[in-house]
């Protein structure tokens, strides 16, 4: 990577060749196109048997064309008057969703909805209110329909094009997904930017030049509220709302690195790169070995939550561990957090061993009612070292509670750890610890996990 | 120990008995007196000789009557007038020092003295100058006599005695005396305190119970100077200096604990304890192992400067060596060192080893240029994982200097560290590393320092 940027034609025959591989064809578009009436009329005979009035709109990606080749997912909602309660509009909704798919099931969100398949398309039927302003909304889904009206009326099928590319490189390097596992560029945040910046190049060429986190849009010019995240983009339909909040900083540096990779070496790798090769036990202990590190691993069933609870539990623990290590003394280099059939938190140690004792300081000798306390605790304890006096301080040199990081995960004071709910039950349902090389046996379940922790790519 | 305090009558009956011990007997009296007359009767003689005025002040303890007895020191200085250049007062006071103690040797402190010998009494006969205020001296010891005229008109031989037992108490504690090893009370700073409360047992009530460091006396309520130490005794000839100014917080700390454990549980034993069983190298292997720690030892010719000078620069060094090799991720419980033929500098070390690799944070992706210098510079550094990202910073775990703290101490780094210019130059003239059990070779010849650092009092 250099600060000069290659050609432009190079740049545009990259773009060009990632376009032909994801724009959807014509004959793509017309089965979307048929798919989405069929649905919409199913949709509106059955609101038609209703006794309030309600209506139909497609939402989302396909809704927008701005959805990459080969997706096939299609969102309508189904909306239904503000005076409608909220338990009437959750069966009202659901009768809908069964007409339309009556192979369907039903699946919660922030409403029961009802999700199956028609015609080979993945389709989410999904009940909200109807309306006058995003900033009336009694839950997050009645403020979608209003992002898909605020970008039909500017995105045309240019602009689209500059979209899907945006997406597909930010799901190329890892970073596009608003879930709570990615942390990354949500659809709408990623139309939001190519409508600001006009093209795929010229968000590229901001983030790899101008950005400076916190880096804040407002397209409506009328947000009323200051966030604290390393993005911002004001909702134009919700003045109060960041559109980038759950985006990572670690995400927005990624793409401005990623960015400065593309300009300057234009390829069509980054938007479709390889998955790295699993890491296996060998390739593990070659690496633990050669770092002379001491990883320490939790490994446990995976709580049975979705993602979106999941990772923040996994993580929040994550932390607690790692916190509590450090603590006591056992300093971690890295941490990482994998899950699939079963969970694992790893925390590679620097300092996996401390001494028997530990020192522990007591009160000045001049505060005489504590310090002479403190003297008389320990002054007959035959495991403790002093007291002595270490500048105006009682000191003592105690027995150290876990002489080994091995030892405190293996105890009870692991649950003294600020833990996610979900982990902490599936902790206490029984855990492994596995210490060093022990490491090598999650290559079987996380070699690729294993492959981006021990060779990380920015 | 506890709140409580011992009866009256146990404490007056130790402190009759330490008094038997300590105070000098009538005949003990006689000979330093007439030994004094003498020596002062050959300075006149020589005085008279010299074509300056000039007279003789006999100063310190012996001077003052609170000499603990046995103690044979008698310091007689010599007066010249403030107009005397100093080359001049210089070989003025060494004529007269050597015809009143024609054995006698050339010393050097603040001028150049003569030491010698007579009627088994150690003398000190020093030059200095005469004035008018302690304010005006040219240097330290013109401030002595001032300080025993101070005292002379203060002191009777009641309040000597409790002077007497104020030094012994100190020096059974170890915290008497204000040279650089010891930093700690002087005889001077012994005596106004007693002058000020009164009483020995007054002194002891007082720092056992009252004292909140910092604690500041004024006799002459003149000071005109504020002193950031934890005792602070305005020296009652000179409003700017601090009587107590190398006294250590833990010395003052040291005077409070013993002073409550004196008040509780009097004996004669807290003035006269028995010198610590000096360590054998199977006491060292035994704690060493026990505590499971990991000791490291720099062990190298003492430099051959007086004690004064060779305790700061070892201690200089040792808190050089402390925090560097705490900086490097080697992590120390406790750190000593020794002195006699050979020097040892020890650091008690809780982390001895790191990993092969270090994190080395570099700066946010978004500092174009600092972040590119920085990405190209690990990219293709084999040795490196990453760079990668965390947050919004590049990253990399790059090579660790130095695995073992052994190793650093082995190494030229050991010279960046702050070292005491003559302890600098004694190690380049070589040194030993002393790793874990190895200290055991300490034992030796510091086997009471061993002791006393591995069995610790208060």
């Amino acid at each position: 990577m250099t600060g000069e940027d290659a050609d432009d034609e190079d740049f545009e025959e990259v773009v060009a060749a990632v376009g032909e591989r994801i724009d959807p064809g014509e004959r793509e578009r017309e089965r979307m196109r048929e798919a989405v009436a069929a649905l919409t009329e199913r949709a509106e005979d059955a609101i038609a048997d209703l006794p309030v009035a309600g209506d139909v709109i497609q939402v989302g990606s396909t809704a927008r064309g701005t959805w990459i080749s080969g997706d096939r997912d299609i969102d309508l909602f189904v909306r239904f008057p503000a005076d409608v309660d909220r338990e009437q509009l959750e069966s009202y909704g659901l009768e809908v969703g069964h007409a339309v798919l009556p192979e369907g099931r039903e699946e919660f969100a922030e409403h029961p909805y009802v999700t199956g398949e028609f015609d080979g398309f993945d389709v989410d039927l999904v009940p909200c209110y109807r309306l006058d302003s995003a900033t009336d909304i009694k839950s997050a889904v009645d403020r979608t329909p209003f992002h898909t009206e605020y970008l039909d009326a500017r995105l045309d099928a240019d602009l689209a094009g500059e979209v899907r590319l945006f997406k597909q490189f930010l799901k190329g390097i890892g970073a596009y997904g608003s879930d709570l596992r990615t942390r990354g560029f949500s659809g709408y945040l990623t139309e939001l930017l190519v409508v600001e910046y006009g093209s795929f190049r010229a968000v590229v060429e901001a983030a790899a030049d101008d950005w400076h986190p916190p880096v804040r849009f407002d397209p409506e010019d009328h947000g009323t509220v200051e966030f604290d995240d390393p993005l911002v983009v004001i909702d134009p339909t919700d003045p109060e709302r960041n559109v980038a909040a759950v985006c990572a900083a670690r995400n927005v540096a990624r793409l401005q690195h990623y960015a400065r990779e593309l300009l300057a070496d234009p390829r069509e790798d980054l938007f479709f790169p390889d998955p790295p090769e699993p890491l296996g036990e060998g390739g593990v202990r070659e690496r633990v070995g050669s770092r002379a590190t001491t990883p320490v691993a939790l490994r446990f069933d995976a709580p049975d939550v979705v993602e979106d609870q999941l990772y923040p539990q996994l993580r929040k623990s994550l932390a607690g561990v790692r916190d509590e290590c450090e603590r006591r003394g056992f300093d971690a280099l890295r941490t990482a957090t994998f899950a699939d059939d079963s969970a694992v938190l790893l925390v590679e140690l620097e300092v996996a061993e401390r001494p028997a004792v530990e020192r522990h300081e007591g009160p000045p000798v001049h505060v005489r009612q504590h310090a002479e306390g403190f003297f008389g605790k320990y002054a007959d304890d035959p495991s403790a070292y002093g007291p002595f006096i270490d500048g105006d301080r009682y000191v003592v040199e105690r027995e150290r509670e876990f002489e080994t990081a091995a030892a405190f995960l293996e105890s009870d004071a692991l649950y003294d750890v600020a833990l996610g709910v979900h982990v902490e039950s599936a902790l206490q349902d029984g855990y492994d610890v596995l210490v060093g090389s022990e490491v090598v046996r999650l290559a079987d379940e996380f070699g690729e996990e294993l492959a981006t922790y021990f060779d990380p790519e920015p």
